[in-house]
């Protein structure tokens, strides 16, 4: 793509200034147009060190309203990169609906940072994070009607070698400061290479890769104005995309029935467990501390199945300033003007710490598709995205652990009419958990697709015999400890 | 008031229990009415090591609802305390209404590990770090209905040296890695007095401190449930305090007759001095970025009055990656769950960076005082509220300016038109801004009084005269560039 680029394309001032006070007014029509039709925007600055990024990036913001106009780099993000999975810092800031974040050097550069001196720290992501990542990064983004744009800034490498000289002699060292990002000097073919390959492989017809000629800033400026406003232009025309839904197998799925929750513990048996298992997963949690090792473990399961007192039994002897619980409702106002992935990637746990989410992200293959939250073509496709954040998670070198507890009809009645008859215990229990209740078999449905197409060695799925809440607390509290002393074990 | 504390303080097993029963259900109960009445709680927790405060934290959570109940510590911030001023990280972590944050140490600890090993960053904050900064920072919050409630656990020396000794040799190492707290070990009579001071210093009506015996924990755990289950109970049911309204000399403020908003300079000069003010603002922003002194400016003024167009100048020639422009609107329905200040301290700059507020906190004392949205007592207090703010900043290395764009009525009627009459512009008029304009007598009699109240030498105010866009915007470039050359001359 590189070599199709005119990198002695010029501009007269007079046609430069012309051009430019249209666009400039355009951007900012489109900019408003995009805020009322609730759009977010990502755009994606990349190239050659000395390609004048910042120039153009501050020129965009002369007529851009700064509300709802975020610009990031990745430049002096550091050592921090390393901390969380890669793509942690992007979902951070991804714009909500209607605002625009800029990246002044994006994810891609990110990744080539990693691959070029992978330190140990970082290695475990520099393996793992394919070009196949990013493309499915940018595809739930654009599935999701976010509009994003991608720019490379192509320069020779003789102008690169008189700028950086330039930039030398006038800003002195502090520029180098400012800009910490890796040296492309002497090296140029070996990077073109690189550049080359990368935007082959991520040049996708969701966002394509517009490379234009910064040789003259001008006509880099203009050629990037243009793109953007006719594409956020024609997007807003086109309107929102709407995902097909899936050509879907006629095929029952069956896993719930494969257990069975009647299990028995007596009350001896389980304080003797739960004592030697709070004990040890004590050691454990000091232990993932000091190695580093973060663990994400949900918990799904029938209404009044015993999450919270799963939880509660698992944290209890935990040190209180390494975990945290996050519990999950219907996304709130803030949350529902983001991707449905956003609320959850924003929890990540810091390194070494564990983050419970009672509910998770898999609300959406169960609550939003059976009560039409989310439409088939959404839902559909949240298997994969889903899929691929947990193995994000996992390469980097968390634990992922997901809970169904499962209880069967009766002890659910049961449950429902103690929580109904005990005063302490009646804010307990809604109106929604009978509506739910009603839509038992919808319900199961569900659970057994997601039990089966997000079930991953990674990532496992375990399924919780839950009628007997003590044989439930222990078999919870005893697959975490397993999954923790396994991925202590392991070297990476 | 250590020493009033029955250290030899026993409980039964059997009335231990008992209580505590009680007392949990009461706890769940109180956060669901706090919660009802969107009261927001701080619970702070200091004292010795060893005083078993996680234990006391974990038993509270197991008790309360995970949902809005967060617990933070300041133990492992270590380097990042002195990237920002003292209370940065506790505005940010600011509960909303009706959440709870706990603090497993809290500023107690952070200003006691500042003054006990001021390392050459940390010096600034502690040297500034008052007593009195905490005191205000607290009445701040519970002026505002915050519940803010602190817990003292104390031990005996000898409690402590047994207590260090069992930990070391069952948990190893880990445990002091995982709570690197400071060590009193050895100091004890040094670290009593310490903490007497801190004690006697911060015991404020509107947020006593409860000092408790924690030699039993059972004993500490009860005595903190039950004045914690009162207090939030009693909060409640004598229901939001009000603010008394200030007794106000009758006083006419008078300041902006002082300038003549009619100045003159023409397009020649303009061009002239904008470029070497852009050309040596934009050196400046690099040395500021390599000391890492960062600094806040904000933007006030009459409607029209040219803000836009002074920030877009001032931002022209700046690195975007420095610097962030944060419009100011009415809080939106995030903002309006916290105390008024807390979204401007969520957006301070990183060190080295240059934050600029488009409207302010400023907003308190003139739209809020004037349309109601906040009541007399409320904005009253923002004066020192607002002053000891920017104190804060400023002590920490900050540079603050504040400007107000000062034009005259006809001036402003002049580009309220041109607005109407400009397609393009025509977004930037809306009848508010006609409403505002109606109220321009009672908007100058509070721009005055804030003025006068708020110019003070660590953190002025600039009157920009504003007729000529010209020399307004060089006024602004030349009094910002003035202020960072003469803070980078500083030596601190």
């Amino acid at each position: 793509m590189l070599e199709l680029v005119d990198l002695k394309k010029k501009l007269s001032k007079k046609d430069y200034s012309k051009i430019m006070k249209n666009l400039g007014e355009r951007m900012g029509v489109a900019q408003r147009a995009a805020r009322d039709a609730k759009r977010p925007i990502i755009i994606v600055f990349e190239g050659w060190r000395g390609s004048r990024r910042g120039d153009i990036i501050n020129e965009i913001k002369q007529y851009m309203d700064s509300r709802g106009f975020d610009v990031y780099s990745t430049v002096r993000m550091g050592a921090d990169v390393a901390k969380q999975p890669f793509f942690t810092f992007f979902w951070q800031n991804l714009p909500a609906d209607g605002n625009i974040a800029l990246y002044h050097r994006s994810w891609y550069y990110l990744k080539n940072s990693l691959d070029i001196k992978p330190s140990e720290e970082q290695s475990a992501d520099s393996k793992h994070m394919t070009y196949e990542h990013i493309n499915a990064f940018e595809k739930v983004l654009t599935d999701d009607n976010y509009i994003v744009l991608k720019y490379f800034l192509h320069i020779s490498e003789e102008k690169q070698n008189k700028r950086n000289e330039k930039a030398d002699k006038t800003l002195g060292k502090a520029w180098r400061e400012l800009n910490p990002a890796y040296d492309e000097g002497g090296k140029y073919k070996e990077f073109e290479k690189r550049y080359e390959e990368m935007l082959q492989a991520t040049n996708k017809p969701n966002c394509p890769w517009l490379v234009v000629s910064a040789e003259d800033p001008d006509v880099a400026k203009v050629d990037v104005f243009t793109d953007m406003v006719m594409r956020i232009e024609s997007a807003l025309a086109a309107g929102p995309k709407v995902t097909p839904e899936e050509v879907r197998p006629n095929y029952k799925y069956d896993e719930l029935s494969k257990y069975n929750p009647d299990q028995v513990m007596d009350k001896k048996t389980y304080e003797k467990e739960l004592e030697k298992y709070q004990e040890k997963l004590k050691m454990l949690q000091i232990e993932m501390f000091q190695k580093g090792v973060s663990a994400v473990i949900g918990f799904e399961g029938w209404d009044a199945g015993g999450k919270g007192g799963a939880i509660r039994r698992l944290t209890a002897a935990m040190d209180p300033l390494g975990y945290h619980v996050h519990p999950v409702a219907a996304p709130n106002a803030v949350e529902r003007q983001y991707n449905h992935l956003w609320r959850f990637w924003i929890h990540l746990p810091q390194a070494g710490n564990i983050a419970i989410f009672d509910r998770t992200w898999y609300g959406r293959v169960m609550v939003e598709r059976i009560e039409g939250f989310a439409q088939p073509g959404e839902w559909h496709r949240a298997f994969d995205e889903i899929n691929d954040m947990e193995e994000q998670w996992t390469d980097h070198g968390m634990v992922v652990l997901k809970f169904w507890l499962h209880i069967d009809q009766e002890e659910e009645l049961r449950r429902f009419n103690e929580r109904q008859n005990t005063p302490s215990k009646q804010w307990k229990i809604t109106d929604e958990d009978w509506r739910n209740r009603a839509k038992w078999d919808q319900y199961e449905e569900a659970v057994n697709e997601m039990l089966v197409r997000t079930n991953k060695p990674n990532a496992p799925w375990t399924v919780v015999e839950g009628n007997n809440k003590y044989y439930a607390r222990i078999k919870v509290l005893k697959t975490v400890c397993e999954a923790f002393e396994k991925r202590l074990k392991k070297k990476d």
